[in-house]
């Protein structure tokens, strides 16, 4: 059967392989140590607390068996995320619990808004590097996505400008707070400007903000969604995935409601509706518990993985030449090697030589051939008993690695 | 701020209203006794089973709390779905649990498949009357929906060969056990002969088949995924909504490996991944059953709810022109009011003066205008208790509905 006959150009052209699955493939093949992984610490998931309140749920006489009638997510939830939200400074008083649709974590937020907005051909900005199944959802929509280099209080401002004054851009796709792969945190003072930008060339603000209650020093910088204000032009999405369990596939966008009914009906013909167990369960969680204290852990915890793995990388990687930022908080340290030239090659050479999985930058660049000497390494699963010998190992496979590199040079 | 403006072709032009959610907000409000519902009997739901089933998941050490590595849904669901379904004689050889995809309900099977075969333009073929909320993913998708009429024994095959020798099309979509809205059952006979058209005109059968395990008397007819043995161009969608409880969100999709690469692409853009918590739930509540033992509890429950209802209508609304036939299984009646106009005005005053809830048939059918003679009853929700009084709310509606016509009249 000829079945790219058949496909539409969607499937046949745009859906796109995703390389970090790969390598953790090859990385779970080979049992590799791994500094690659994007997921939250197991140990860290409340199951205690998140067994009881699924007990609870599942004998209450919530309706959790059959359809759900609220399509945008279970009323409470959307409540209750609302009023924390607004606790914490995060949402301009226009922000109602209509404002708030939940979703199949972070992604389907991503992906519904790009089915809203998108058509093949539109420009959107990104920052580069970016998260690349952010890159792949838009550019499945057929977006062109053009990247905005990403400094560490943000993205380049003059680059900004310059690519804004040659072209009209639907929306910019900005993750502001302990950024993926970097680390990153935008200033607030640049969220100002960045806006200043959007009102002037009139675009859109989505903003990803999983990482945000992972904060290592205090509270982070505030959100685009905030600083805009009566200026309805930032998109929000938030995320249980990272500070509960991604397991439960619970996050949520903040949209004016002009976009909310519109994922409302994008739902309805996608999904349905989402199961409320879940969603019950999670809200139930965050209710009854001492939240503060319970993301006080997780930050804790992620800040010793921090500071294990960077001081192991500089005592056993940075003598072969790798040069790393730690951030203020999330999962990630971004780095570079300035002297090697394909970071995707080094990245399996290190899984079947030292057994030890690593992400290499490049993946994250919205143009090919960018970031090809930058490294992701992720120490959210990292305990620190594991961060000294995943260090060693890293540094044994860049001294390998580059007496392969010199060896082939005479060629 | 200007939306319109800013939203993309599909949002502005392609996203359609639920007709049938309208009419139902409708009748909640009125407290209308309903028999629109198209879901489950919630008595029915195997509750104190799934309490256990979920108990023993969530205090097991099943990977349910991470990302699911496993994108096209928890392996062991796939090869009990496969296993079962081999047994019941509904697939050919070549599938294996590989074949087998997880959906989010039948729902996002058709999404997906669409999603992954339709382009703006593409024409298909649909039964008509069909499934309102199928109809209008393919719409959203851009495509043409072409109707073929549906016979009591299946699609008319004179129509559907005249279609056919006009254009080209890319798939026929069709419920052949049971249908939503009719209650239908296509013949295995006319089942072969569509599927000998789908070779000679080479187009690709989407077979959405949730109704099929509610049958009234004994096995169904067969699936055209069978019948097709080795000839891979029916696509399957099951669903444990219609037999377990929709609240947990689970459908699958069969198909040809080609096929199911391509999903699992479209997943991970889509949502990343599902809840394995409520596939594992599902598989142990499946597996530790005695599945046919539920099976018939449902069917002859909801064959006493279609006893009931039909003979109540017999009595009550039939002597004022309703016209009904009886299904052999699934949720709904399918009838005709012929002197009814226009079914939907009559769905409104049927609420608003009997407090009496109804589906109007005309939302089924692919081309506006058609059908609006035709009603759609569901007996899935409607105790006999409440069956008599229904039919005679519904009587006494049709009796007031005439007289209104017919003072019209003279204007």
């Amino acid at each position: 059967m000829d079945w790219p006959g058949r496909f539409n150009d969607c499937s046949n052209n745009r859906l796109e392989d995703s390389e970090i699955a790969a390598i953790m493939r090859v990385a779970a093949a080979d049992n590799a140590l791994s500094l690659a992984a994007g997921e939250p610490f197991g140990a860290l998931y409340p199951v205690g607390p998140l067994q009881e309140s699924f007990s609870k749920v599942l004998s209450s006489d919530l309706p959790i068996w059959g359809y759900s009638n609220t399509r945008a997510g279970v009323t409470g939830l959307r409540r209750w995320i609302r009023e924390w939200m607004r606790r914490d400074g995060l949402v301009p008083e226009w922000v109602a619990s209509e404002n708030i649709f939940i979703t199949n974590g972070s992604q389907e937020g991503l992906s519904l808004l790009s089915e809203c907005f998108l058509d093949p051909g539109a420009t959107i900005l990104v920052e580069s590097p970016s998260y690349p199944e952010a890159l792949g959802v838009f550019r499945k929509f057929g977006a062109k996505c053009l990247g905005v280099s990403l400094l560490p209080d943000g993205p380049d401002l003059e680059a900004m400008e310059t690519m804004l004054a040659g072209q009209r851009i639907k929306l910019f796709y900005t993750i502001p707070t302990f950024q993926n792969p970097t680390g990153y945190t935008t200033s607030d003072e640049k969220k100002r400007r960045i806006l200043d930008l959007a009102k002037k060339h009139d675009f859109l603000i989505v903003e990803d903000d999983p990482y945000r209650n992972l904060s290592f020093e205090g509270s982070p910088e505030g959100t685009y969604l905030h600083a805009a204000g009566d200026d309805k032009r930032v998109i929000y999405l938030g995320s249980f995935s990272k500070i509960i369990a991604p397991g439960l596939r619970c996050g949520w966008v903040v949209a004016p409601g002009e976009v909310t009914e519109k994922l409302i009906k994008l739902r309805v013909m996608g999904t349905l509706c989402l199961p409320e167990l879940l969603q019950n369960a999670i809200l139930d969680f965050v209710a009854g518990i001492d939240l503060p204290r319970h993301l006080k852990t997780l930050s804790d915890t992620y800040r010793r993985h921090r500071d294990a793995l960077s001081s192991s990388l500089r005592e056993h990687a940075c003598p072969e030449g790798l040069e790393i930022t730690a951030p203020g908080g999330g999962f990630f340290l971004w780095g570079r090697v300035p002297w090697i030239r394909n970071m995707t090659e080094f990245a399996y050479f290190a899984i079947r030589n030292e057994k030890v999985a690593i992400i290499p930058g490049n993946i994250f660049f919205p143009e090919s051939g960018q970031g090809v000497d930058t490294i992701r390494l992720s120490f959210s699963k990292v305990i620190p008993a594991m961060a000294e010998e995943g260090a060693k190992r890293l540094g044994e496979a860049l001294r390998k690695f580059r007496i392969l590199q010199q060896e082939r040079k005479p060629e």
